[in-house]
């Protein structure tokens, strides 16, 4: 299987995230990258490619221009607002505000477009998360070359980031423009299966009114789980989008066998809708070991599920998404795309 | 003038405050209150009561009671969950969620109720809160009783929390609440005018939409001063409420000069409105040496607008807001009153 991956991601790299009400280490790191890079060099999954440049029109198929062009000037910004730490959000337009306006003031903007704190934006994130992108891109453009599968191993993560906003570490919906443009580029359907322990807030949101994306997330309950605000089962779509999306909260403690009944019920519904290309939000978060999360899957669960997914002999394209068991994540993630071309055999 | 003053503000003090990225000591800290105690007793103003106690009922007339239970189990519900720093917000419902049901989280109860981040809770946050509140509602037994004004030394402050909200320093609006109380108790309509520096969020949200309080608030413009998303001028009231808020945005650099004018449309608002009680949200944060607010006003104007404000001739209720230049802010909240004395004559 082909991986697509850009060395610029350690461009983003926060040096502090707000956590309890102190500052920690950011769970998502560079090194989440390097791991999985190394676990599928170390097992010869298959070759390591630099993105191709597909530019910036891609990402505003998904993304409100307004909102890149926050990201690309955010930093330049913020440093000439003399603030010297990361970019953090200090306020935000409140719950029953009216927020008609933006205001212009730099810690405004940046609160209008955070959906949270933990967060920070350094001088290199716009460019890792460009570049992140164009990963996600370029391994569909192998899919639709003909490839049964292909690995963007993105970083900075997507699926938390609506049209216009930022947050849970991710800035671009990597998974989302790339289903956009398969659409773009003639299909007519796209599933995307969201297995990260998070929910998938931010693409659900921006597939929500569309019937062209069915969108499916297996998640810890909002009652108890980041992002806390979205991710029910009964948000399944609006317009024409009802029905479109389903969502899978599941509660703490959740063991793989639980966990699988919720994913074969989505991959049923896949199955049903028939789709020309099928995107996984890959996140590995769902880990026993993952210091953020409550779900209770084991290294040999991601073979075992990665063998499921190629059960719906789909295109296939994987965006990584979470996982913060650092030093596991390599061999959590590989299993996964393992686990499929074991049952998908190899590249066609 | 009375003064009532409970010295449990000190219950409530953070330690840090999240800042441009950085962390800073707190802006909103018990010195301030401590600075402007030490002056009234040097100038001799009047007796300095300790509150009595008015019980939830009046504060539930304004706060709703899930956000006051809130208030009061925080600091156990955050500590329970391990998390060993000040309740910090760090996830909230974004700009565009549904935000249908509040997740049980305690991290998402914060997010819920929280206006912005860098508001720290304690220990003793509510203790202080509740008993900021009783000291408004003292003072205004002593204005209903027949004193031509008194003023609450509040803290923490109270205008930026609306009913279920708490941020910018603020958790119980004690403006609003004495106000409400005001009404209960057989007023027919009551002026809040807000000369802090910050707009008046929480006040003018908690009575939007009524007509038996005229809201009024003189600030920095809400495209360059916190809290950014209101404050508008075309802000006006709603429903039963239209035309009864009215808000007086100025630019950065405004001197007293030009406050002045505002604050004299302010001050005609309130003579047409012709109200049974005026409450002064007293914020010294217009200040010209405030470190983070940008109007012009030197200690002399505070003399002089303190007169102007008796030149209404209304009972008169002050509430202690903002105001963070801490070693004048003694002088400046004094003079405000000592101003208002000098014109309206002492107690009657």
């Amino acid at each position: 299987m082909l991986t697509v991956y850009s060395d610029r991601h350690t461009l983003h790299h926060a040096h502090a995230e707000p956590f309890g009400g102190t500052v920690v280490e950011p769970f998502e790191c560079p090194q989440r990258a390097e791991y999985v890079l190394a676990r599928l060099r170390e097992v010869g999954l298959g070759p390591v490619n630099t993105p191709a440049d597909h530019g910036l029109e891609p990402i505003l198929r998904v993304h409100d221009a307004g909102y890149v062009q926050f990201l690309q000037t955010v930093w330049a910004d913020w440093t000439a607002a003399g603030f010297s730490g990361q970019v953090t959000p200090s306020v935000w337009p409140g719950r029953t505000m009216p927020f008609r306006r933006p205001s212009s003031h730099i810690e405004a903007r940046v609160g209008y477009h955070a959906l949270c704190g933990e967060t920070g934006i350094v001088e290199g994130t716009w460019e890792a998360a460009y570049w992140s992108a164009q990963a996600a891109l370029t391994a569909l453009d192998a899919v639709l070359a003909g490839d049964r599968a292909a690995f963007a191993l993105c970083r900075p993560p997507g699926h938390h980031a609506p049209k216009d906003q930022y947050g849970g570490y991710c800035f671009l919906n990597n998974a989302a423009i790339a289903a956009q443009a398969a659409l773009d580029r003639g299909a007519q359907r796209v599933a995307v299966l969201d297995v990260d322990f998070h929910h998938g807030n931010g693409t659900q949101e921006i597939f929500y009114d569309r019937s062209d994306v069915l969108f499916l997330s297996l998640h810890g309950t909002p009652d108890q789980a980041y992002p806390y605000f979205m991710g029910w089962e009964d948000e399944t779509g609006s317009g024409d989008g009802a029905g479109f999306t389903a969502n899978y909260p599941l509660p703490a403690g959740t063991p793989y066998s639980v966990w699988k009944q919720a994913l074969e019920q989505a991959l049923d519904r896949i199955r049903d809708y028939a789709p020309d290309l099928l995107v996984i939000s890959l996140g590995l978060d769902t880990y026993e070991q993952d210091p953020i999360s409550f779900f209770k899957l084991t290294a040999a669960d991601y073979l075992d599920y990665g063998g499921l997914l190629a059960g719906l002999t789909l295109p296939t394209l994987f965006v990584m998404e979470g996982g913060y068991a650092v030093e596991d994540l390599g061999i959590n993630t590989v299993n996964v795309l393992q686990g499929f071309e074991t049952v998908a055999g190899g590249r066609p």
